[in-house]
């Protein structure tokens, strides 16, 4: 059975519309839910009414820097993809969003996104955050990513920074959800960082390759975090927290918003303990607690696909390696690819789960062959 | 209108009952509810089948020190009354402890328990308070009763000292519930506290004077604590704290518990943390949320009655000197009281009110006249 992948044309069309209409936008969302994303993308570049006058006020500006195959490119070139609803890697839990569903998300890093949805915790607080914020962040991090966990945040400064290290700390999966481009290091001091969940987690954004972080960005980011996780844990926030924001979009989402409560006394408290007094709200005061809240991994769930903990040209290296002993036509055997790559065939298994789920290839019997979308004729 | 007074021999018979069978029983709460309290200790005394077997085995040890009278008399001579159910200063509150209901209170100090409970917040948590712990609960105690609110405690260690400490430092009302006699310093180190209570706020208890702080006590006195104010509210606890203990009365009483968040690395939040995820418990993240939980106070409800902030003896002096310018038959208004007494008519009048309350002196028409209890024919 192939895994569903969904149309080259609809793939370029979400990522033309990722990049002239701005993110997070209901009346966007709904053209696409209507009219699907290739006609909505018809409409926006031609300027047909059809698109409403709405969604054409909003991408006037910008038609003329649709890039949808360079955008592609670009993330290739990085190891990434692009996932789209209707792709087996899209997270079902996004589709919660509605009208405000991501129109695709760009990813770079070997987690397997919908599996690692499907077991994330988010973690989120203050950038300016106390050694307690941190500490706090950092060791349940490292706990929940040891019990199987994904930890997802979103790459910032202060408790998001201390929740992605603890999960690395511990060879664990981690995701960070993006306000700019993958291939953006932002903020500057966590260059080093995102380089490291690139590699081992997943670098994820709605933004196409380039895009800078905006202010307003990270409020739409934020619904994202809210909706791809099982629970939202928020560690510290001051009284005007980003986090809050966060937390109110898991609400609305109605998904568990736990707070780690700390001094009446820090301000970088203040927010998260009088989060503690809107209805639905759970206090959390270890992360046994968070697990109970979220529920037992069921034992369905198979363990968190990893890419290999090395260099990413290593990764990339190895994964190009794989890639180029899958044969076009005729489907091969892991056991084969692995001789023609000259690698283990474990390494082969770990790499063709990722490349079958980015499209590249696909499943036919017990082989292995490239999709269209990875043959030179097609792109 | 005379205040409601129960007749002495009701109040000789509770007091015995207290000294005989130990408080917080629920066979003696009904043997009392369904007899009456002077029937009950005539069955008890007589050893009266009517009493039932289990009060009569509860009772058997101690039938012989029942002393009432002296009783009564000790806490008279430190200033303080026996306060019964049918007593104006009787706490309506303590009603909904139905059968638990103590069988009366021993009081000393100046505060009217009725009008103190109705505005009373609880302040309990851990005797290894930390700083934060204290620092915390001595400072909302003092906003607390700035705002005209009493702070209610039980005079242990830690966060209860910290809070009775708060209140009286802006020369606020609190009260001590006690889980010995009022005329205990327990503990020992709190004796300056307990003396500086007894002056200004009230120092209350089950147990007749002489009685010693036992284990089980403290938890039969904690849902006095629970029961007499309108909101609890834990600083601090340990996993396994008391406070806990009065938490679960209050909830058990549909009264509002209310949690100050602590880190959650701190041994000593480890049980108050704990308690934010039982239903129903609230976090409070200042002391406007207590406010916001307890309700405002009403317009209708009178400013705290105060003695004078005076040392003891000064207080006796007065309150006797008020107490001797009171005539026997033909009563007179406060200020010929006053100036019988030699004391400013606003002392008189801040005297009176407790005094009526002790049932030590009665109003008629304008004036103010000896009780029976009071005349030297009466005891």
């Amino acid at each position: 059975v192939k895994p569903a992948t969904v149309p080259d044309a609809e793939r370029l069309a979400r990522a033309a519309l990722a990049r002239v209409v701005e993110p997070g936008d209901a009346q966007v969302g709904a053209l696409v839910r209507k009219a699907g994303a290739e006609a909505a993308w018809d409409a926006v570049r031609t300027r047909d009414p059809s698109a409403g006058a709405a969604v054409l006020a909003l991408s006037r500006a910008r038609v003329e820097a649709a890039r949808p195959a360079e955008d592609l490119d670009v993330v290739t070139n990085l190891g990434g993809r692009l996932v789209c609803p209707g792709d087996a890697e899209w997270p079902p839990a996004l589709d919660e969003l509605e009208d405000l569903r991501p129109l695709a998300l760009w990813v770079v890093g070997p987690l397997e996104l919908r599996e690692a949805c499907a077991r994330a915790v988010g973690i989120v607080g203050a950038r300016a955050a106390t050694r307690y914020g941190e500490q706090v962040a950092g060791e349940w991090a490292a706990r929940l990513a040891e019990g199987g966990r994904v930890v997802l945040s979103g790459a910032a400064y202060g408790i998001d920074g201390a929740a992605h290290r603890g999960a690395l700390a511990v060879s664990g999966g981690t995701v960070a959800v993006l306000a700019c481009g993958v291939d953006i290091a932002y903020p500057r001091g966590h260059d080093g960082l995102l380089t490291q969940i690139r590699r081992t987690g997943a670098v994820v954004s709605e933004w196409p390759p380039g895009c800078a972080p905006m202010r307003h960005r990270f409020l739409t980011r934020n619904r994202v975090i809210a909706a791809a996780t099982t629970a939202t844990v928020v560690v510290e926030a001051a009284a005007r927290s980003g986090a809050l924001n966060t937390a109110r979009s898991a609400l609305a989402l109605d998904r568990p918003v736990l707070i780690v409560p700390g001094p009446v006394t820090s301000a970088m408290s203040v927010g998260s303990n009088g989060l503690l007094r809107t209805e639905g709200v759970r206090a959390v005061g270890s992360v046994a607690d968070v697990v109970e809240e979220v529920g037992r991994l069921g034992v369905d769930l198979a363990p968190a696909l990893r890419g290999p903990n090395t260099a990413r040209d290593a990764l990339t290296a190895v994964v190009s390696r794989v890639l180029d002993a899958v044969p076009v036509r005729t489907p091969r055997g892991p056991a084969s690819i692995a001789q023609a790559a000259g690698v283990e065939v474990g390494v082969v298994l770990r790499c063709l789960g990722p490349l079958e789920l980015q499209g590249l290839v696909e499943r036919q019997g017990a082989g292995y062959r490239l999709t269209k979308l990875d043959r030179p004729t097609a792109s």
